[in-house]
C-alpha cells in the first residue's frame, strides 16, 4: 500500500479510535480518555478505551478484546488515539504488551504531552522493530488538551461557558434565567459530564442558589464535584449547591487563606480548601489547590465577576459562548463580563453551530492555538 | 417530464435568475432586483436582469438576449425571479411580451408583494393559456424582502449592522477602530453597495467622524447616499461625511422638525429633512420620510444609541451581527447597545460564517419569521 493511501486508512482508524476514547469521558480522570483499534487488512480485530483511572489502558482492551474474539493480532495495525505508555504505573506499560502481541505497525494520534515521558513509548516500539507513525490528529489533540494543560500548567483545564444575548447580558435581571433553549441545557449537561468538576462564583450561589447537578442523572464512575469560589464572603450553608446526593462529592468551597475564619460556618456542609494567605483569593492559586485535590478539568459556568477574573487572570483554556437571539440592555441586565478584566486577550473561534434557536460558538485563547 | 423532476430542473433554473437578479443590486432600486431565464430541453436560450429603474425588465432583457443570438425562445421555458407585472408603469407590461413570444410555461420564484398587484401576473398568463408555477424560492423571496417591506411597511427596509467583541462592546474606548478584520470591512462594502443608503446616528459622526463611502470605489448606476440622525442637536459642518464626492449625493440630515432652527448651519453642506413636528426624533417618522425622498433600503452602521431606538422601536427588517473574538469589558468600553432597548425582541439567526477571524450572523426579527 503506498504512503498517502495507508495515511488515508490510517485516519479512519484514528477516527474510530478517538470516538472509542470519548466512550471514557468523565471517568478517566486524572488520566486521559484514550481509544484503540487493532485492524489488519481492512478487518477490525479488536476494539477498546480507557474505561476507568487504575483500570486497563486503551491498547490492553483492545488486545483482550481481540482474543475474546479469538482474532491472531500477529502482523496486524493497532491505531491509538494517545501515544502507549512505556512507564510503569497504576498498569503495565504497554509499549510491552503490543510488542508481546506481534503488532507490526502502531498509528498513533498525538504524542503524550507529558515532558517526562513523552516520545519514550515511541522510540521503545521503535527499537522492538515496529513501524511507527505519529500523526498530529486534530481529534486526538482535543482530546488530551484538557491532559495537557493540566501536566504543563499546573492546574486544571478551565472551559469557561456563559450564554449572552447579542448585546452581552446574561439575563434581564438579578435572579432570572434560562436566556437560552432546551437544546442548549442538553448541550451543557454533556460539558458538566465531561468535566471533573463544575464550578461558579459566590454571586451566583447568593443570587440564583443553583443546584448544579447532571439532569436527566447520568451514571458516571467517578464522583461529580462543584465548586463555590468565593472572595472573602462565604455563601449561605442552605445553599443548594451543599445538598447531600448520590453520585456528588461533597462541595468544595474554594476561599482564601487570610479569610479562613470566616467560613468556618461552611466547614459542615463543604469542603474549604483555603488558597494563599491573603484576604481575597487569587484564583491561579485557588486552581492549582484544586488540581491538588485531584480534579484535572472544571467547567466554570459564571457568573460575571467569577468570568472576569478568569478572563483576566489568562485562566481560560476553552470559551464555550453561546448567544441567544435577543436584545437586553437595560438598567437592571446582568452583563455576561461584569467588570473591567484589564486585558484584551483575543480568542480563536474553531467551532460554531445553532442549537435550538441559539448559536453555541467554541473558542481557544490565541496562546494555545 | 414528471412534476418531482421538473421542480427539480426548475430549481437550478431559478437559482440562476436570482444569480442574475443580483448583478442588478444597488442599481434598480426603487424596483426589486429581477432575474430570468428561458430555456427548453436543457439549453439557456436567453438570460437576462433588471439593470436600472426605468429601464427594461429581466423578462424582456431575457426575451431580447435571446432573440440577439437567433433562438426561437415558442415552447419554451421562462424562469423569473419574480412574477412578471401587468401593468403600465415605466414600461409595457411583461405578461404581453410573454404571451406575444410564445413561452408556453413560467416558474416563478416569489409572488409580487405588493397587494395592489400581485397575483394579476400569474393571471394574465394562466389567461393565455401558459402553465405557470409560483415556487416560493426562499433565495427568491429573500432578494424581494426589501421590496416588501417598503411596499407593505411604508418606509425603508432597514438592516442594522454592528460588530461587537463577545462581551457586547463596539470599542474599547471612545474613537478606537477595527474592533474586525480587514475581511469583514470588504463584507460590508458589498452591504453598503447593495443599499440605497447607509446611515448613522450622530453620535458616531461626533466621535468617529467616518467618511462612510465605498472602498475600493465601485460604479454603481445610483448615486450613494449617506444619512445622519440627529435627536436634537447638529452635527458640525466639517465632518467628513459632508464631504461632496463623485458619485455620492448630497449627504442627508434627518432632524426632528421642532429643532428645525438648530439646523440652519447644516443646510449648506447637506440636504436636511425634518420630520414629525416634536423636539426629539420619531425614527419611524424619520424613516418614512427617508422613503419619500426615494430611499427604499438602509444600512445601519451604529452608533448604539441610533441602534438601540431602531431596535427599541421594532425598526430593524434584518440585523447584521459581527463578533470578535475577544472580550473589552471596562468602564470607557462603548457598548453595543447604549440603553434600555424597553422591548425584549427575539431574533432568528438565519445564517452564520466565519469571516476572516471573526463571525458573521445574520438574523431576521421573529415578526418576520
Amino acid at each position: 500500500m503506498d504512503t498517502e493511501r495507508r495515511a488515508l486508512t490510517e485516519n479512519v482508524y484514528l477516527a474510530r479510535a478517538c470516538e472509542l476514547a470519548l466512550r471514557g469521558a468523565g471517568s478517566t480522570s486524572p488520566n486521559p480518555c484514550v481509544g484503540a483499534v487493532i485492524v489488519r487488512d481492512g478487518v477490525t480485530l479488536g476494539e477498546g478505551f480507557h474505561r476507568i483511572r487504575g483500570g486497563p489502558h486503551a491498547e490492553r482492551e483492545a488486545l483482550a478484546d481481540a482474543a475474546a474474539r479469538k482474532h491472531d493480532v500477529r502482523g496486524a495495525t493497532l491505531a491509538v488515539s494517545l501515544e502507549p505508555c512505556n512507564h510503569h504505573g497504576m498498569t503495565p506499560p504497554c509499549t510491552d504488551a503490543i510488542l508481546e502481541a506481534g503488532i507490526t505497525r502502531v498509528a498513533i494520534g498525538a504524542r503524550d504531552p507529558n515532558p517526562k515521558t513523552n516520545g519514550a513509548g515511541i522510540a521503545r516500539l521503535r527499537e522492538g522493530g515496529i513501524d511507527v507513525q505519529l500523526y498530529d490528529d486534530p481529534r486526538a489533540l482535543e482530546i488530551v488538551e484538557p491532559f495537557a494543560v493540566r501536566t504543563l500548567g499546573g492546574r486544571p483545564y478551565v472551559t469557561l461557558k456563559m450564554a449572552a444575548s447579542l448585546d452581552g447580558y446574561v439575563a434581564p435581571r438579578p435572579g432570572s434565567h434560562w436566556l437560552t433553549g432546551e437544546a442548549v441545557r442538553e448541550r451543557v449537561r454533556e460539558l458538566r459530564i465531561a468535566h471533573d468538576a463544575v464550578m461558579v462564583g459566590a454571586g451566583t450561589v447568593r443570587v440564583d442558589d443553583p443546584q448544579l447537578t447532571v439532569r436527566p442523572p447520568h451514571a458516571r464512575r467517578r464522583d461529580y464535584v462543584r465548586v463555590v469560589v468565593c472572595e472573602d464572603a462565604p455563601v449561605p450553608p442552605s445553599s443548594r449547591i451543599f445538598e447531600s446526593l448520590p453520585g456528588y462529592a461533597r462541595t468544595i468551597v474554594l476561599a482564601p487563606g487570610g479569610a479562613r475564619s470566616r467560613f468556618a460556618g461552611l466547614e459542615s456542609v463543604a469542603a474549604c480548601i483555603f488558597a494563599g494567605d491573603g484576604a481575597r483569593l487569587d484564583l491561579r492559586e485557588a486552581l492549582a489547590a484544586l488540581g491538588t485535590a485531584g480534579i484535572s478539568s472544571v467547567l466554570c459556568e459564571g457568573g460575571p465577576t467569577f468570568a472576569a477574573g478568569l478572563l483576566a487572570g489568562g485562566l481560560v483554556d476553552r470559551l464555550v459562548w453561546v448567544v441567544a437571539p435577543t436584545f437586553l440592555a437595560n438598567e437592571e441586565a446582568i452583563p455576561a463580563i461584569a467588570q473591567s478584566i484589564g486585558v484584551n486577550e483575543r480568542f480563536s473561534f474553531d467551532s460554531f453551530e445553532r442549537v435550538g434557536e441559539d448559536l453555541w460558538l467554541t473558542a481557544k485563547p490565541r496562546r494555545n492555538v
